[in-house]
């Protein structure tokens, strides 16, 4: 159960915010394995003074940032993840979004520290979540 | 000194924004055990396609999420995690939003990862916090 | 590779945001030593409704709440820390901002949490980061 924020320029229009939420699904699809169902996504359009970054720290040449913070069940493999930051930006760009704009950050937290509705925290009753390499 | 971020609609009136704030707050107070004057909350209503979910993950019948994301301060034992989930859904329900439409993220972090004002570590002065069984 | 989020009130003009997102920016570099073009702040205003405080939890007079909250990589030593609120706190001040409503929390993650463009790990790569103690 990712949750997952998208921080974007306002002047992208709807259906880029709606193909960047997409792709960043996507990603987290094929690379993490979770199931298509479990999506769930905040996307906040900003004003450009808004969203602040270095033009080129560590080299990379940035215009219009797209921030994608996740919060994930931790325990996925480092591998896992620098497959998922590489996939997320080659959707991105197919959404039309430049790779070099795109800044991903992970939150890991517990497998009880969710609830997807009801009240009820499904992930311990399920016990497990996908590419942790727990029993699922 | 949980920090808490709702996400919700900007067609929810703002009472009832209100009332789920209130809601949120009430649970943690109840089943955590903060104490009412600590209170630290973000509200940001969103067009209705900057809310994305899946209307039936697991098995629930989602219409119109909420996002309810809590920092908080590591330790509270997985059963008061569970009576938390429950005690929001039930106070939300009350203020208007379907149980089914709760979804909650807790984040944890460590005691001297606070400052609530006046650029001071409050919590690390105090030692520990409610709910996480050290002594306070 | 800090991400700072900044929610505060949209009555205070972009000068002053501006001055905040600065003043939160050099606290960083000073206190935790990140390099100068280290920088991805989300700044977000809100109307007056939308940020929830107590007026005087633990004795700080609060009138109208700055929201800080900084997703760094783990590892920093506590006196650190300390200073960094402080400092920020003092920073701000010079920005327009009561001391007594800076409220920081940080969220502490993983060396290989982070991707700041092009779909790469760079921290990875690097093998550290400023102000962890580790080999750099």
């Amino acid at each position: 159960m990712p949750l997952v924020r998208i921080d974007l320029s306002a002047h992208r229009p709807p259906a880029v915010r709606r193909a960047v939420a997409d792709g960043v699904h996507q990603a987290l699809v094929e690379v993490i394995g979770i199931p298509d169902g479990d999506r769930f996504q905040i996307v906040t359009p900003h004003d450009p003074d808004e969203l602040i970054f270095d033009p080129n720290y560590l080299g990379v040449d940035r215009q219009d940032v797209v921030y994608v913070q996740i919060t994930l069940v931790q325990g996925r493999p480092r591998e896992l993840k620098l497959d998922l930051y590489r996939r997320i930006a080659e959707l991105l760009a197919e959404a039309g979004v430049r790779p070099e704009d795109v800044v991903i950050t992970l939150v890991e937290n517990a497998l009880d520290n969710w609830s997807v509705g009801n009240g009820i925290a499904q992930l311990v009753e399920l016990g497990a979540v996908a590419g942790t390499g727990s029993a699922g």
